[in-house]
């Protein structure tokens, strides 16, 4: 039996508490998985009284000398091993704290995907350096083992392309809308109302917070590491019954999409909705739940499907990073090469679903397919065009081409006949 | 940079020829991945020259002073560190040789399920006992990394239920009869012609091979080492196009289903074709795909689907087998502790499909369904009765109830009329 490894926790609310509460109620079942004791020493929080409750804890953990155990107590430690940070946020002190875990040779596990996304350059590099493990499984799509899966799992393969549904709330919007017939604000208000999302919803109805986890993903699985501003993202606020539609009559599902592909030494990258068909197992995975999708140059095409966040979840997450730790210790950062560039995502090559609201005149469908036909793309069908008075709104399917090509159409279509489209269209890549 | 890993292959067929491609072209890949060099030293082979030349080897891996190199040469040899064998079978010659590599002090990746479940015992003692690794992921479901996934992924939570379709053949076979309306002798014909199939396909279709893939699982998960005996294993061979159309009926599908449960201390475990209803993602698993679910504790319902097996995918799990020894060496082997027992299959709480031929009587149903409210079973649905002359089909879809109960309502029902059942009445459980 090796020498116990010793936690602490900077903060206590409902990830940090949940963390702390299976280190404690688990703690034999654990120490045996990781072949050494697990031990939680300290619990740094502001509050130590209302999360003692909450979470069943021992008050011990969040004192020292009499007084609330600090954040620089612990950093000052040399008993404690692993630093777990659930404060949450990208402030400069949370950046500083984390940066410092590591330097303070503790290993780091983290949950926080905004910042190690926006600002995790420098503490990913701490990590290497100092051959520290930095646990971030929790921060990508919850407990599903994606990180890991990548890290340690397919690493006799070459992943083309990695993609998925990575946002639990836009998922459960998206799926309300197409199961309920619900409107995207009624949509919202329910995810609200049922805890998937929280009063101020942008980061994850614009794609955001799943912008976070594509960057992650990309930076592990291509050495590649964005900026926000980089990546090219289309958020849900825009999806509306019509599009949902015009998505059924094709037999697809509207989801909010990353995804990241290799093609001839370029990453391109890009998160939005797009219609799923109903033969891709993705269009089956309804509500708060989160799939990633691996197609790997030798093992082909996996799924690994499972809850995208929730406390326990996410906890759970964290003990494992914990666990692991333990049992390997001072590993070599597998970090892939940074021989790749970014690609234009507006070359990604998809068939594409785009709707169209224009005045009601006869010719407006020969107009438009032409202008499509100009730009080389085939057309698969036209969808139902419901025309109610002076407005016409209809779908057309095209055969695989790239977003530059259906722009062009468009403009085109806009240079014929300035004023027959009533709005922009709605272009919605079809994945198959 | 560690010391070089050096690998031996003993047999260079599909998976083992696959193993040694991936280690030649991708050497430098996975060594720096791997963080060491890792050096394919041997491929033992009694038809080096065919090998060579499908699979574009080097002649030198398979010679040593000129000769071909043997297995016993390579077990002496001081300096290889990690013996792949995928010669397959389970003869004691194949049995020994694992259990000697690990004698000799090397690490052993084996894709051989049915040597390890019933004859591995010794095989994982011995790695355990001498802190060696015993990589098998690629025995279980191909490339799917459950096993990873529960030693190393999944270690911070408790699993409640490991099921999945876990047999390629037989998901092809029902996906074939289910989609393409074939019978089964027809689906099973085209299996083979095209390569899902072996020229003999019982352990497939009779529930062998998914057997021994749960059987590891069990041993994994719960710490329950059951011989293929102790298993609960009914096969697909007597499913037809009649228990397809009544699980569309009630809209399922038909899958061969191994499943694992821990309840109150005991391990309740079938394999068996199961009615999946369409909501359930398993459902939407089809053709030569597997599938594993985890119902956890902490981190709710996980799916991880996936190629069960193909060359490439099988030797992919290997290669990553031999980067994870090459990263994490010695490791103190992953044991759940011994102490559930195994539950009686017949105990397990299900809704159940029950499909009956019968003489086409007034009063059948009414007997029927009364023998079965008897049980204390409700009845949810009579399936549609299709009587043609003087035989009915027809099928009911009962409550949760556990298999027993059922039995003894059919036996209660031949013994209210001898003669109504024209066979055996076919069981399904019913998997939401």
């Amino acid at each position: 039996m090796k020498t116990p490894l010793n936690i602490a926790i900077l903060g206590c609310g409902t990830v940090g508490g949940g963390v702390a509460q299976i280190l404690t109620q688990q703690k034999e079942l654990l120490s045996k998985r990781a072949g050494r004791e697990i031990n939680l020493k300290f619990v740094a929080e502001l509050n130590p009284e209302a999360a003692m409750k909450r979470f069943s804890l021992d008050e011990k953990i969040f004192y020292k000398n009499g007084q609330k155990v600090t954040i620089d107590e612990i950093l000052a430690d040399k008993d404690i091993d692993v630093v777990v940070e659930t404060m949450g946020g990208k402030s400069d002190f949370v950046h500083n704290t984390c940066l410092n875990v590591l330097k303070n040779g503790k290993h780091l596990v983290t949950a926080n995907k905004a910042l190690l996304a926006e600002r995790g350059r420098d503490i990913f590099l701490e990590a290497e350096t100092r051959k520290l493990q930095l646990g971030f499984e929790a921060a990508v799509c919850g407990a599903i083992p994606i990180i890991k899966g990548i890290k340690e799992c397919f690493t006799g393969d070459i992943i083309e392309s990695v993609s998925g549904i990575m946002n639990g709330t836009s998922n459960y919007i998206l799926t309300q809308m197409q199961l309920q017939n619900l409107g995207f604000a009624e949509a919202l208000k329910l995810a609200q109302q049922n805890g998937y999302a929280e009063a101020d919803p942008s980061l994850d109805i614009n794609g955001g917070d799943a912008s976070h986890k594509l960057i992650l993903l990309i930076k592990l699985a291509y050495g590649l590491k964005l900026s926000m501003e980089e990546l090219s993202v289309v958020g849900i606020e825009d999806i509306n019954q019509n599009d949902m539609d015009f998505a059924k009559e094709i037999n697809a599902s509207i989801k909010l999409i990353c995804l990241a592909k290799l093609k001839d030494g370029k990453v391109y990258a890009t998160v939005r909705p797009m219609a799923v068909k109903n033969d891709n197992i993705l269009s089956s995975v309804n509500y708060a739940v989160n799939a990633v999708r691996l197609d790997n140059k030798y093992s082909d095409t996996h799924f690994l499907i499972g809850k995208g966040a929730g406390s326990t979840e996410t906890a759970m997450s964290i003990v494992s990073d914990i666990v692991f730790i333990a049992r390997h210790g001072e590993v070599e950062t597998y970090n892939e090469e940074e021989k790749y560039t970014l690609g234009d995502a507006k070359e990604i090559a998809f068939p594409y679903l785009v709707s169209f609201k224009t005045k009601n005149l006869p010719g407006t469908t020969g107009l438009i397919t032409t202008c499509i036909g100009r730009q080389g793309i085939n057309i698969e069908t036209v969808g139902h065009n419901r025309f109610s008075g002076e407005t016409a709104d209809f779908s057309i399917e095209t055969d695989v081409c790239c977003l530059k090509s259906i722009e062009k159409a468009i403009d085109d279509i806009k240079k014929e006949n300035k004023e027959l489209l009533l709005q922009e269209p709605k272009i919605l890549p079809i994945l198959y």
